[in-house]
């Protein structure tokens, strides 16, 4: 079972609209600190675009110089800071990004202004 | 001088629509990296939302419990990520948030499915 570090629900506005309070930084900070770094990015980018939504480790370890276990230990990371969940089918966890968490990490860094890029 | 870490234009497709390239994740997870401290997100939030959207660190030291020169390297290190600018004037240096990089961090973390949170 995941954390659910970014609850409760509505939280949180744009950083840019108005100081954010230090309770949702420490929680939002942790989960900016488990995607900053460019394995578990990587590896977000990797289960959220693959087929279906999910991935196991059997189908992330091609895209990397590392091993089933380093893999591994990059999951539990992402999973521990609420950003994916795992669920054991046979042999294999399968992974999902939560795209809640995902919306609210969005949502907060929001700029105040209109955004200058298209995506 | 500001590094630009999260050139060229057009730069990213968010995540969760098609696997990070390598070089791309390197460059965002460092960004990521650097509001992964809820010090630093803090900081980032106060300049964003403070009068005019610019902030000199007499204007953030009252919000923490911690003196003028730790302040000042978290600054530095929002600086060197592309996060925020700063101008000196006179005695202090006046920071401003870069809402091209926050528009792109925040593109980068859009879910695939609609976010099912409004702010």
């Amino acid at each position: 079972m995941s954390n659910l570090p970014l609850e409760p629900e509505g939280c949180c506005s744009p950083l840019a609209r108005e100081p954010l309070p230090a309770e949702q930084a420490t929680e939002l900070a942790r989960a900016f600190k488990a995607i900053g770094d460019p394995v578990r990015l990587r590896l977000l980018s990797l289960i959220a675009s693959h087929e279906g939504g999910e991935a196991c480790v059997c189908d992330l370890t091609g895209a990397f110089d590392l091993t089933g276990p380093t893999i591994s230990h990059h999951l539990k990371v992402l999973r521990e800071s609420g950003l994916v969940t795992g669920e054991r089918r046979g042999t294999w966890i399968y992974y999902r990004v939560r795209s809640a968490t995902l919306a609210r990490l969005s949502a907060v860094l929001e700029p105040a202004e209109t955004p200058v890029v298209s995506v």
